[in-house]
């Protein structure tokens, strides 16, 4: 499973928007349904790490009720900036502490809200 | 671009949840960049007729700020129940002010959170 690699958060990334402003990790699983457990338990491991780390501000896994949803698992993550995020990923890798299942495919990307209501 | 077809939430969604739960819609949406404006404002059209309908909650329009994201914009929205979603969307689709562009692959699913921090 492929996760927040580094060479997804580019230095253009970096330069071509305000390090300080919060930013919503949006990361959708493509999940066999014999690795859902197996994803969730990763994603736990993943969590407990991140959400001890500076900048981190809230997290939530969302499982799909729709039947046959091209994304069983869905996380959002709030951070501070662009900066902790980095910070944070790149010391879980560095950590080992996560270690997900092979055969999922995850999509990880982080947002700015551009229209709300 | 395909959204929120009634085929995606079918009998047995209906049948296998409680219908007064809150749901998390999440629809990550495939742009070609050239098209990104002319699906926020699509988007903008059914954001006008969806939060004037009975169990909206609400809704953010989110843009990837990583490049070569694979999804340029998630909508992520929130509803007071599947029914008044679906009620909504049905209502929507009848009154035909959802109107997106050609060649915009849309990825709607709903959700409820299973973990969280």
């Amino acid at each position: 499973m492929k996760v927040l690699t580094p060479t997804a958060i580019t230095l253009a990334l970096a330069l071509s928007n305000p390090a300080h402003a919060d930013v919503v990790l949006i990361n959708a699983f493509e999940v066999p349904p014999e690795q859902r457990d197996a994803v969730i338990s990763a994603w736990e491991d993943a969590r407990d790490f991140l959400s001890a780390q500076p900048g981190y501000i809230e997290t939530a896994l969302h499982g799909a009720i729709t039947p046959g949803a091209r994304f069983e698992l869905v996380n959002i993550a709030r951070w501070e900036s662009l900066e902790a995020f980095m910070e944070a990923t790149q010391a879980m890798r560095a950590s080992g502490v996560f270690d997900p299942p092979q055969g999922t495919r995850a999509n990880p990307a982080l947002y700015s809200v551009v229209r709300t209501d």
